[in-house]
């Protein structure tokens, strides 16, 4: 090995510099060239922090595209702030690279983080890259700001509240159902498009963050969907100490998940259940519904009423008729 | 499978109440409970962020004990809060765990990271635990906070400056040199203690926590040393515009290490090169050098003055002949 002055920069200072210096557009990302960033939100504001991981044959497909990986990594972190009625402000990523990711995959990797980093004003602010033997792993803690004591919680759904959730259920669930047996397509006999459609919501989440706002002035109490509706509101509704009756048939299906079903109606538990959604579920009171509402139409965000908070535990989804829903596994869980 | 109602309790969230939340003392973090926790720095204050990942294999051995993983994972960003001039505020955590991390390595897993938590004043704040099919991966977000603007960079070190460096530089090299090829310890022929004293030294840094203060107080610029004392240098000389000249005879070294490099010269290379010390260097003025020297013996934290910043390019090392060190790599880089 040739002899190197000291001064040397090194192969990982280098992949920095070429991948990801052009991604820390904030001044408190110091260029990534210190041991750590500067950050500090506004006067009368809190910081809202959130730590998601995804691991590579875990929660993407290793041969997924590189720029997709990236997206959904800080997505699913976008995602928890739109939830809590936060405006991105920044995040850091700790990168495990195995050995297949080259410069190809890196770049690919880094334009797609950089990409919604602008589209979603959140500026890469530091981070770690590492090897690993493992599989690809992306884990990112994204920052968000709003005004000091305005975080919504999950604790807080009060009794007579509407439950109300954004976009569509269940597409993604059944997008990675796809991904896992190819031959449920033909099961399920949709179009092309319609198939597209849901894999695409697998691969990649939009997160609600144009609602966040309306979250903030008018839920009680708000999560992101991310390990199945049944399961995240049974959640919400143990820490607010309240139950949920929710209207099976009111629940928002795309065309395409309303296809599937119409071939496998056994599949309604993996659409309430199965998770991946990066959707938005809330309480409202009924006071504030009308206002609510008219806060998703004008974000472009659609918003479904799909029951109310009542006395009790848990979330229960009632059939048209009239029985509830009982699930074999009413969230996701890897363990 | 049993049918279970939607409010049943996931194992993830089993997983997080048994070890986890009794970690999360800070009020932001909400017990763990919600999709992301809260935390304000006192106002005048800024944040400071960063973020280091381990991975079995990589940065720890496999067969470490759960406790110890679970520290360094945590200290090797303390070491940078420290270099930083920041005090610990909290923490978040993503855990990507094999399946051979069972109840009782969880158990020990978290009782080694809460007994950092609390010793450091570092509450866990939130986190994600995920399956991986890859080894053990601990990625940590650690806050700290200071008083706006007193952040010490890299980038600062003025011509005429002394180098400090705390505590004793290359234990941990030697360390893992030890693990990896335990025959070294035939040919060191040194004491069964010295060779503890090395190993000790790799598994669990020591992070200088205590020197914050002093380092915010007296430092022109600073870093945590954790890639190998030449190459982490070379780093604080480029962003600063500046170069180092070093005493090789005056670097710090523990009576092991001195005791190695008895029974192998070449080994300096690896001490001063081979990462993993997490002390702190940093550069000090002149006029301001006894009380920064004051300030480390009255917290009991070792600090030695090795050289001087001066007008160039790069950290030379010289050695007691007048001959400048070179190495192969100064700086280590899995890439």
């Amino acid at each position: 090995m040739a002899k190197k002055p000291p001064n040397a920069i090194s192969s990982e200072d280098r992949l920095i510099a070429r991948h990801f210096v052009p991604l820390a557009s904030h001044a408190g990302a110091l260029k990534l060239t210190d041991d750590a960033a500067m950050f500090t939100p506004p006067a009368g504001h809190d910081l809202v922090v959130t730590a998601d991981a995804i691991v590579g044959g875990v929660h993407f497909f290793p041969d997924d595209p590189a720029d997709a990986i990236a997206r959904k990594a800080l997505r699913v972190n976008l995602s928890d702030l739109a939830a809590k009625g936060a405006t991105p402000a920044g995040f850091v990523v700790s990168l495990a690279l195995p050995r297949s990711a080259g410069e190809p995959w890196l770049k690919r990797f880094a334009r797609g983080l950089g990409a919604d980093a602008e589209h979603f004003s959140c500026p890469l602010l530091g981070g770690d890259t590492v090897r690993t033997p493992g599989p690809l792993m992306v884990s990112v803690t994204a920052f968000g700001t709003l005004p000091s004591g305005a975080m919504v919680r999950r604790a807080g759904a009060r009794v007579g509240d509407h439950v109300l959730v954004t976009g569509t259920i269940g597409d993604a669930a059944l997008g990675l159902r796809l991904r896992q047996d190819p031959k449920s397509s033909r099961r399920w006999n949709i179009p092309g498009a319609a198939l597209r459609h849901l894999e695409r919501r697998y691969l990649l989440p939009e997160p609600r963050n144009a609602l966040a706002f309306a979250v903030r002035k008018y839920a009680t109490a708000a999560m992101d969907v991310s390990d199945g509706l049944a399961g995240d509101l049974g959640k919400l509704c143990r820490v607010s100490g309240v139950a949920a009756m929710l209207d099976v048939a009111r629940v928002p299906l795309s065309s395409s998940a309303k296809a599937v079903l119409k071939a496998d109606g056994k599949l309604i538990t993996t659409i309430l259940s199965g998770g991946d959604d990066y959707e938005i579920v809330c309480t409202v009171r009924p006071a504030r519904l009308a206002a609510f509402m008219a806060a998703g139409r004008a974000v472009g965000v659609p918003v479904t009423d799909i029951g109310r908070v009542v006395r009790g535990a848990g979330a229960s989804f009632c059939q048209p008729d009239g029985k509830v829903l009982s699930f074999a596994r009413p969230s996701f869980s890897h363990f």
